[in-house]
Order: structure tokens, then C-alpha cells, then sequence
């Protein structure tokens, strides 16, 4: 079958590989789409996540199928698997857990106590086999079934909207409060389209770049373009308190800063993105705000919550899918992500 | 009555004034105890917290009587107030919010939207009349009774526990959890001490300070000196994955750093100090061990608590009064907290 392998840095090849029969516990899913990571774009432009040595619990290393946003039909059910049939379509949650340590018991599997970011991003597409093939073997724990009306393209926004849904949970959003995004990235946009489809009272998104801000204005957020506006000020003649909750998905030291300001007393600054430099925060200010300064990273058991949430609001999902290529364009769409700020999520199939 | 008034940065007196009789909502309280607080000290060292001009919601600026954890007897009973007798056991609650923002009807007057330090610290004993005097007229609603069993020198030790009590709600700790404490100060030892009582199955403490830890010790925590010893090393043999929960009650960037190490995966780390310098976090450490950096200030709605938690393990602390001084001694008794570590609390009694 065909495959968009990664050996390293600046090294990506579109190959002919075998695949096994799946094993008595997975399910080989013929797969359909898999959406573009900017994480996909770290590890092709400096090797960020792969598995240069063999992975401690995967035992593998590079090279490696990337993609870890997919979805497709069940076109073989292992023989120990009773709960999918062949034409199941379904989408695959990718990360990967010791099952053993006291957080995967505790279900908290993506903060697993045997998994250590040295040796890859514990996840498919970094350190075991991904979703940029033909086929994929997975084990039917983590594969999902989509509901009939919702498509096999737009479910692929799985993947990406749960590292979002988990932001949104571990945050504590209830409905009615308002909120403020930092960035318009994929995560910043699908954050607060989710705390929209929430019914936030108001939802708020900065960014410097009028095409993401664009989008972001399709799907009903409030733009704000710290280039042309003070973004407190603007926020506060609405909001004079200060907002309930402000994502940073932007995970620099600028944004850092807007979110203190904007939040309330007693609020919540989530931080979503992953920060490249150190940050320097005034805790005496967090202090005495009050405030409460979350991080996240991954998600767990809520493949079925946004499989849920997509499936009521796809006509706006769908907005965010920007561009459809082959394997053949895979490169091409992944260093495109650096640069063409119109690209919210690029989807790969396998048919184009 | 004699009251230790302060004007300013180190200028500190003992005067006589006259007290008012209450007004209808009020009870008069003759004073027993009164603890000297750090801030005390900071705003005897620089002025810190004082209301040089008109503070807005009291009306009031230096000179201002000091001390905000007190304890005494009703010793005269407003018009409007009936549940309160004369010759009532308490201790005062001396927060002052606007009770009227969308904080204070939530129940979160400690962070009150109406309320701005720069106006000085909004509690008695700052922005109003406090403690340090031979009486003091306060509004009953702030006013709490103890019970038959506590005296009135360790209910004294109401206000400050109430600080180490909110860190402890504000992180989420539940009875058998581990628990690391950076510093050794009255707020750490009272946070340790606490979370001891709760039955957390391990309290660390570090500090540099011997005098401090040989007062940890007393109290039954573990002790570490990390210029001695390696922290999270030493923590480590114990609990290999880190501790549940850290309180950083140092605010300092080396006991910071530490507390990120020792917590593990998914932990909190409970910032209680208020830090003098902003801190440099590396934000990317932070999202990958999922931890919450959550802050306190102040409290709300827990002397009822408090009261309870002290009342039942009284002998433990009593063990941090370590000194009783009059007015006469107030200043002396203050300006000691800065260099004299085996110093935990100072209590401040008309009698003495
Ligand atoms: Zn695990
Ligand atoms: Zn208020």
C-alpha cells in the first residue's frame, strides 16, 4: 500500500509498504482522510516528536507513517473484536499509554507516568505507524464509530477539536460565561467554536492575521487584531470585568500577557498552546487576581463528547476544513502550513 | 484605650484615642489577642498596603490601628445585632469588599471587583481600624463565636489558618493525598500543618532555615533543607511519581523551579506566596506534566472551618505561638519577624 513515511528532518518520502493482517485485538481501518497536524509540520521541519532510537514501548523508530487525524471504514476485524464489523466507518484516537501506571488506571492515559516526551511524541504517526496510508491496524479500544449522518471528512476533525475539548474541560467553561481566545490557529478556532456551539455568552479571538480572523468571523466569533487594537480595552467595554476564561492557544509571551489582562478576578487563564521559550509571569498580579493558570496536554475519554458536538454543528466544522489533497501533495500541504495563513486544516486521502 | 497605631513606613505608635460605641450593625469587642502577620512587617519596613490617601470604600487613611488576627470578648452589643451577647468568645474576619459586585454575591468577597490594592490593603488593621487595641467595633456579620473548648490566644490563630485553609481548598487536596510545601514560614507551617491533620499520607516541607524546620519537625512534618540535601531527589525515594499537590508559600524562583520538578504528572501547584519578583516558568515543562499553577488570595467563607479544624487539634497549634508581647513591646515584636526565624507567631495582648 501506499504511505507518506518521515525518516527524519526535512525528510519525507510517499512509499510502497506492506501491512499486516490485523492482530486479534485491532481492526484494519481503510482510511479515508487524515487531516494535516502542525505538529506534522515540527517534525518534518526540525525532527520534533519522532523516535530516532527505538521507542521504549512501541519498539520503534523512524521511519515512521505520520498523520494521527483519521478516519475511514473497518475493512478487517481481528478475531478477539466483537464489537465492529467491515463498512464500520469510524475515526481513531491516537495516543499511546503504558494501560498500567496510576494515571492510565486513573484514566488520565495522555499523562501517562511511563511515557517521557525524550524518546517521541507517544502518539501514532509519531512513534508507532499513522493515518497517511492506505491502511491502518488499530487497536478497537481506541477506534470510534461515527454516527450515519456525519461524514467521513468532517469526522476527521476528531482528533484535532478533543485537544480543544480537553482545554475547554479542564478549564471548567459552563454555558452562559464569557471568553477570550488567543490566536486563530486551528486549536484557537476550534476552541472557540466549540465554546460557541456552547452557548458562551461571547467569544472573543485575537490574532495578527486578517485571513484568520476572517475565518474566525464565519464561524460567529468576535475578531480582535492586536495590531490595529488594544485588545483589553476593546474587550472591556463589553466585558468591563474582565472575561471568565481566556485560552492561550497563541504561546507567546505577548499574548501570555494580554490574557492576565483580560481576565477577570477569580478567572481562569488556560494555556493550550505549547510554549517554545520560557515565559516570565507576574505571579504577584496572578495572586492577586485570583487567578488560576491550567495547562493541558492531550485529552482522554472524550472521543464520544466531540464526535457528539461535531455531529450537531457540521455546517460550521466543515469551515475549517481549507484544502484536500493526495499523497503525492502530502509535503507540499504540510510546509504550506508555515506559511499560508488561509490553511486552517488540510485533509489527506488516500482517493485524490 | 491604648492602641499601636502606624503612619507610615517605620513609624509606628502607641497612643491613646477614643473608641466610639458601636453603631447599630456592630458589636464592641474588648481585645485579648492579636497575632503580628508579615504584612505587619512589610508595612512597617516600606508602607506596603497602607492608605496614604483616602482609601474609597472606608474612608479612611493613616493613621490606622494595626492588626488583623484578633480574638477577644463582646463587650457591648449594637441596636441591630441579636445574636451576639455580651461576654461572647470570638474572633473577627477583618476582609473588607463592596458586597455588591458580581464576586461578592458569588460568595468571592476576597476578590472583590470593586476593590484595588493600589488603594491600600482592603482588610482591618489597613484600610480601617484593626486589632492592636484595647477595643475594636465590627460589623457582626464578620464576627464569629469559638467554642467552649478553644481559648482565646490559639483562636487567634484563626485568620492566618484561614489563608493556608483557602490554598488548601483552592488546590483540591482530599485526605490521603501527597503533599510538598516550599518554605517554612507561619503560612507553610499552617498549610502543612493542615494538610497533616487531613491525613495526607505524606507532608514534606523544605526550608533553609533550621530553627523553621526543627518547628516543622515538632509538628510532625517531614523536613528537608535543600541546602543540604536534593529536594526532589530526596522526595523521589519516597514517592516516585512526585507529589499530588506542592504549595509554594517561599515565592522565590529557586523554590519555584522546585516545586515544578517534585510535582507529578497532572498535579497542582498551589502558588500562596506572593512573590516581590515576576517569576520565569517554563511553560512547555508545565503543559507537558498537565499541571495547574492555581493562585489564592485571601479568603472567603471558611472561619466556621477553621475554627472546627483548629479546635480539634489544638496541642499542635498552640506549638506555633511562640511568643506574647503588650503594646508597649508591638514595634520591637514586629521588626523580630525579619530576622528572628525561630519566630512563628507573635501574638499581641492589652494584658501583657
Ligand atoms: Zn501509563
Ligand atoms: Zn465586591
Amino acid at each position: 500500500m501506499k504511505a507518506v513515511r518521515i525518516y527524519g528532518a526535512k525528510d519525507i518520502r510517499v512509499e510502497d509498504i506492506d501491512i499486516a493482517d490485523p492482530k486479534p485485538d485491532q481492526v484494519q481501518i481503510k482510511i479515508k482522510y487524515c487531516g494535516i497536524c502542525g505538529s506534522d509540520l515540527h517534525a518534518y521541519t526540525d525532527g520534533a516528536g519522532l523516535p530516532m532510537k527505538s521507542h521504549p514501548v512501541t519498539g520503534r523508530k523512524v521511519p515512521i507513517t505520520l498523520g494521527h487525524e483519521f478516519s475511514g471504514e473497518v475493512a478487517q476485524v481481528g478475531s478477539a473484536v466483537n464489537n465492529f464489523q467491515v463498512g464500520d466507518r469510524v475515526v481513531v484516537e491516537p495516543g499511546i499509554a503504558c494501560g498500567k501506571c496510576a494515571n492510565c488506571r486513573a484514566g488520565k492515559y495522555n499523562l501517562c507516568l511511563n511515557m517521557h516526551v525524550e524518546d517521541g511524541a507517544n502518539c501514532l504517526g509519531f512513534s508507532d505507524d499513522g493515518g497517511m496510508a492506505e491502511f491502518a491496524n488499530i487497536n478497537s479500544t481506541f477506534v470510534y464509530k461515527l454516527p450515519d449522518t456525519l461524514d467521513l471528512k468532517t469526522g476527521a476533525l476528531t482528533e484535532p477539536t478533543a485537544v480543544a475539548y480537553e482545554a475547554i474541560k479542564k478549564s471548567g467553561l459552563i454555558a452562559g460565561q464569557t471568553v477570550a481566545i488567543m490566536g486563530a490557529g486551528p486549536i484557537g478556532l476550534l476552541t472557540g467554536l466549540l465554546a460557541k456551539t456552547m452557548n458562551s455568552t461571547q467569544v472573543y479571538i485575537s490574532d495578527i492575521s486578517e485571513e484568520r480572523l476572517a475565518k474566525a468571523q464565519e464561524l460567529g466569533l468576535k475578531t480582535l487584531n492586536p495590531s490595529k487594537v488594544d485588545v483589553n480595552e476593546e474587550i472591556r467595554k463589553e466585558v468591563p470585568d474582565g472575561v471568565d476564561i481566556t485560552f492561550e492557544c497563541a504561546g507567546a509571551q505577548p499574548t501570555l500577557d494580554t490574557a492576565f489582562q483580560i481576565t477577570r478576578r477569580g478567572g481562569i487563564l488556560q494555556v493550550v498552546a505549547i510554549f517554545g521559550k520560557p515565559a516570565t509571569i507576574k505571579l504577584s498580579f496572578a495572586t492577586v487576581q485570583g487567578l488560576n493558570i491550567n495547562t493541558v496536554f492531550g485529552y482522554n475519554n472524550s472521543f464520544p463528547q466531540v464526535i457528539g458536538m461535531i455531529n450537531n454543528h457540521q455546517d460550521l466544522f466543515k469551515k475549517l476544513i481549507t484544502n484536500e489533497l493526495g499523497f503525492d501533495q502530502a509535503i507540499e500541504g504540510i510546509k504550506s502550513l508555515a506559511t499560508d495563513k488561509s490553511q486552517v486544516k488540510i485533509m489527506i486521502s488516500p482517493e485524490l
